[in-house]
Order: structure tokens, then C-alpha cells, then sequence
């Protein structure tokens, strides 16, 4: 079952399906036992519910990143899990390898995989498709606890930028990469769950949203969500944040984390490096939300460590969007011939990350006070 | 007088319109009286030369970036003059104010008008249309000959890596932003045209070319001139550069400038600064390649004293491609109704350029050293 809703028609549907309900990246439907999910490749032009019944459903919605972002894929695949059991309760193990291949670089696919199979073990066929749900729904629920404490947590560092600002005339300008937001999660989201609270708690805000080439998970899904909040916000190009840093627009960065050494090195979309080093250069504060799902402790260093994923070059070459007449589109932007590399991560130092703000606190990017979450 | 080529076509356009010559990205055309330009605003996907017969045009041209480059604008600007004073032999005051203001940040744009207005200095209206044109077309091949010098003068540096390499199988991988290559220029470029001289020089090359959002002049300029002449490259988001300097992947980069204080601090195409400052990280060289005209002497840090242009928001925005049908069609990538922030510049202060490679030589990026250049 696949729906199709125009945004403008959003907060009716909203009413409609959710009975005026905050809208979640992913949730069970009872009546249909399919796994709704925002179609996060149709915004912002439209927005749109797919209703997962199946594995392949759910491994396709991964790998072609309907559904995306770390807690959120995490999520995701325990509800894949349901999916396949309910066709065939034999297929645990064949599931978990399917699901673990779908993207590489987030460590907690792999734990919430790993969290579901020690949930599932020692079930028998008869208890083990009702059990799989009851995980999937257990961890949806956690999910939206995790992150909506790591904006709690935060909240003290926005709240303190705001307090020392001497003109009531400002306010804290924030610069965000990619989309750590709620539709990264199961709702909140981890960076902008930090923007959401200090919203909340009355603190005026403004967020720089990096484009976020090649996917422009900023421009459609960032400046978006924002919106849909209204969190006042301003997209740019990749480019410029080192110049709004240096010419003073930037308070504080905050961006997201797909995997985290123990160390404190950040595995994260491909540019936040760059950004690192001008929040850097130009004394910018630059957090980094995270749930510590995502923390691979196995790991000290993310230079040697990490896997960064290559995608299709088709990510770069190509652009979706919608012409005048509104119709949706896709250009190509370079000559066919021209050869395209497409890495989608790249690992921020820990000595460039000024905290790390999770569910459990702060911590400094540091093993000591890493290790202190083992 | 317009003509447009297909691209596919080129070669033999090339072989009947310009006798087998190596193409310019503008050249004066004594039949028509024209002044022709490669439409840059057309490329990767047409070759399309318009032929420029007015003042008006010629602003037009500058302003709307069918040419661009700090180069290619001066020598422009100078054949606008020519155009005026020939519909208008009393109108050089006026021409001289209105090309000043097509664009801001290039500095060399008023270094060229200057140059014609002391060439012109105490002319009659008899002689001045003839002198217009004489300085013109001087100016355009001191270009070709200083932009050659460029990569002469910086060919050295890249001898020295391609040296220092001791496994054969190696090539000398080249990051470049943005298009400072003969397409900002009237031939061979600056940054390129070290790259060019490289390549002659039989060095074995690959360049990763910066897509450079929001106008994608790596995109579609650099790729498509880099091809045009034989070198290999690949064409990446801005957001990747970091990464591929992290792990090893990069041996030096090389991009040009708009202005240049007497300080050393480069101020060129936004997006920059970030690829010096990952550059500085990992003990990368990065070189600045440019003509002495685009030095401001009368500036000495770039922070305080250059202007920054910002631009139209719908480069951002929007997005201009090919279709699948090979039809030419502008996306929209965000939301209408989504704020957007466009600064063309941003500036790489003097501590992270390892040299700026001229027509005189190779200076260091401080004012002791440029001051001999007064």
C-alpha cells in the first residue's frame, strides 16, 4: 500500500491519519500491520507514506534511503525483522545478514540488529513473530526517549550562548550538515533535538542549513523539518559556512554522527570535516549529538577504522527536482563522459569536536571519557 | 549575431571557424565587428558562441557570468569599451563607470578599465574608437602570454612532487575549486594553465575537480576544459575535498584568485578557504595561481577590506541541467518558500596559502614578499 499526499494537503492528512498527532519518520499500522514510513527521497516537494510489508520492502527503503540517518535505519530494520518473520518464522538469520548489508557505515543497524537477535533468542515459532514487533515497537519508543534527551542535554549549551549575548536584539545561530533531525530518527532527531528543545524553552533561534551536496539532505529534509517547526532557518551551499564563520554569523555548530570511536572521532556525512576545521579556525563551539547506540566502541581510531560507503555517482552527476510547471525532474549536471567519485562520509577528528552531547550527558571526545559509557 | 554549435560538433566548428586554432574564451571577429564569446553559461552541454556588438551586451555578458573569471572579465571589460566609444565616441566616462559595476569582487575588472582609460588619456575623437580596439586586443594577448607564464612558473611545483614519487604506477593528483582554467581567462588560465604546462611537460596527472555550488563551474567548466585538453579528472561534491586530502589522496591543490591583498590573503570562489584549511590539516601544499593585476596593493587584509558579491538566490535554489530527452530544463531543489543566503567569496587568509604562483614568480603570501612586486 503506497499513499500519496501533496504537502499542501499535509495538516489535514495529518488530522486524518494521525488524529492531529505529531507526524513520526516511522510507525506500526495496526490495521494493515504494514510499517509506514516518510518517502524521505520525496521531500520537500511532496510528502509522502509508504506502508512496508515485506523484508524487501524494508532493505529497499534502507539502501535507497527512503528511510535514513542512524537511529532511524536502526529502527527500521527491527521492524524488517517483524516483516520477514511474519512471512516465514524461520527467516531470523537470513534476515539479519540481508538487513546488516543494506548500508555500511552506520554502526547501529548492526546493534539494533544485534538487540533484536538477543530479544528473539531462545523464542520459539509460535512466540517469536509477536515477540519481533514487540521489540520493534519497544525500541520505536526508546528511540524517541533517546533523542528527546540528547536535546535535553544540549539545551544548557544553547541556553548558555543565549545568556551571554549582551543585545536582546540576537539570537544563536546555529549551523547544522546534513539532516540530524527528527526525520534522521523515530521523532526529535539528535542535533536538531537540541535546536527543537532550546525552540521550546524560548531561546531565539536561527539555523544555517548546509545544502548537504550530493543528496541535499539539508536542503529537502533539514530547511523542511525546520520549518514544519518553525525553527527560522537559511539554506546555503556547501561552501559557505567557512565564510559565515569567519565573518561572525555562526554561534555554535551541531551536526549528527552515522558512527563515533572510541576515541571521539566522528564518522559523519561527507563536508561536517570540512566544517570542523572552520569552526576550528574561527573558535566555534562544534557539537555532536548522538544516541550512544552509535558509539563503536570496538573502534579507538575512525581514520583506520571506519568503512566509508560509496554510492552512485549518479548522486552527483544527476539532480531531482521540480521544474516551473510542477512536475518532478531529474537533470544531469556534468557531460556523461565525465568520471564521478561519491564518497558519503568523512571522519572529523576528535580533537576538532567540542562535545559530544548524548542521551546519558556530554562527554568530551576523549577515550577516558568515552570509556566511561562502557 | 548568435551561432550555436552542438557540442558534438565541435571539432569541426573549431577546424571552420577558427583554421584549427586552439579556441579563446574570447577573440575579436574583424568581419562582423563582433566581439565573441564562449557562452559559459551554456557549457558542459552546448558550445554556444555569441558574438557581442554593444556596450550593453558586453554588461550583460559580465554580469550574467556568460564570461567569467577574474581574467576573462578584464580583458571583456576592455572590448566594452571598444564597443561603446565606437556607437559613441564621447561615451567613454560613462562606459568606464557602468562595466565597474557588473561585478564587485574581482579587482582586476577595474585594473582593466583603469589601463584603458590611461591608454585613452588625451585622445581625440578621431583616433579613439582605433586606439579602443588597439588596447583591447593588446590586453587580450598579454593575457594569453601572463596566464602562460603562470603555469610556467608553476610547473617547478609539480615537477617536484612528480619527482619525489617513487612508485611509477603514481600520478600527481591535483585538487582544484571552481574554473580557474582558460575559460576564465582568454587562453591556458591560471590555476589550469599550471596543469596544462604539467601535462606537456609529460608529468602524468589527475585532477579531482570541485563541483563548486552553487553555479558549478567545476562541474561544467573545469571537467569539460580539462577533457577538451586530454587530463584526467574526476568530478567531486565540494564536501568530499577533506576527505580525500584525510587519506592520502591528494598530493596539492591549486585553485586561482579574485583578489589578492597585500597581505597574502586570497579572496576567491566561496568554498575556498575550506579546502586551505583541510589542506593546512594534512600538511597538503596549497598554491594560489594568478595574474599580479589581480593583487590589491592598496588593501592589506582581505578580512576588513574586500567586498563580498552576493548573489541571486535561485542559484541556489534552483538547478540547470539536461534532461533525459536532451532537453535543457531548471529544477527547483527546495521549497519556495525556504529562505536562502548566496555570498559568492570567501577569503583564505595568507597563514594557509603556501605560495601564489604569478607571472613574475612564485611569492610567498605575505606583504614583504608581494610589496616587491609594487
Amino acid at each position: 500500500m503506497v499513499e500519496t499526499h501533496e504537502l499542501s494537503k499535509r495538516l489535514v492528512i495529518l488530522k486524518m491519519n494521525f488524529q492531529g498527532k505529531n507526524l513520526q519518520s516511522i510507525w506500526f499500522e495496526p490495521e494493515s500491520g504494514g510499517v509506514c514510513i516518510i518517502d524521505q527521497t520525496k521531500l520537500p516537494h511532496q510528502l509522502k507514506i509508504n506502508c512496508l510489508q515485506s523484508l524487501d520492502e524494508v532493505c529497499y527503503a534502507i539502501a535507497s534511503m527512503q528511510v535514513r540517518g542512524a537511529p532511524l535505519i536502526g529502527v527500521t530494520a527491527a521492524y524488517g525483522i517483524y516483516l520477514s518473520l511474519r512471512s516465514n518464522v524461520n527467516s531470523l538469520n537470513e534476515a539479519l545478514d540481508t538487513l546488516s548489508k543494506t548500508r555500511p557505515t552506520a554502526v547501529n543497524l548492526k546493534w539494533a540488529l544485534k538487540r533484536v537477535q538477543e530479544f528473539l533468542a531462545g523464542e520459539g515459532v509460535d512466540n517469536i513473530v509477536g515477540k519481533a514487533l514487540e521489540v520493534a515497537q519497544l525500541m520505536e519508543k526508546e528511540d524517541i526517549a533517546v533523542c528527546e534527551a540528547i536535546g535535553e542535554n544540549g539545551l544548557p549549551v544553547l541556553r548558555g550562548i543565549w545568556e551571554s549575548k549582551k543585545n536582546s536584539q540576537d539570537v544563536v545561530n546555529v549551523l547544522t550538515h546534513c539532516n540530524a533531525g527528527a526525520l534522521a530518527a523515530v521523532d526529535w532527531g539528535t542535533a536538531l533535538s537540541v535546536i527543537y528543545k532550546a525552540k521550546l524553552a524560548g531561546i531565539p533561534l536561527h539555523v544555517w542549513v548546509d545544502e548537504t551536496r550530493p543528496r541535499n539532505q539539508g536542503a529537502a529534509l533539514t530547511c523542511w523539518e525546520l520549518a514544519e517547526r518553525g525553527v527560522a532557518n537559511t539554506l546555503i551551499v556547501d561552501n559557505a559556512g567557512g565564510h559565515l564563520m569567519q565573518t561572525g554569523k555562526v554561534d555554535l555548530c551541531v551536526v549528527g554522527s552515522d558512527r563515533t570511536s572510541l576515541s571521539g572521532d566522528v564518522c559523519n556525512k561527507i563536508g561536517t570535516y570540512l566544517k570542523a576545521l572552520a569552526a576550528n579556525h574561527n573558535n566555534i563551539p562544534f557539537y555532536v549529538a548522538l544516541p550512544v547506540s552509535t558509539i563503536d566502541f570496538s573502534i579507538l581510531s575512525g581514520q583506520e577504522g571506519f568503512p566509508i560507503e560509496e554510492r552512485d555517482n549518479r548522486e552527483v552527476s544527476h539532480m531531482r527536482g521540480q521544474t516551473e510547471q510542477g512536475k518532478m525532474e531529474t537533470v544531469r549536471i556534468a557531460l556523461s563522459q565525465t568520471a564521478v567519485s561519491n564518497y558519503g562520509f568523512d571522519i572529523t577528528p576528535a580533537e576538532f569536536v567540542t562535545g559530544l552531547i548524548t542521551e546519558k550527558g556530554i562527554f568530551e571526545a576523549s577515550p577516558e571519557s568515552l570509556s566511561k559509557l562502557l
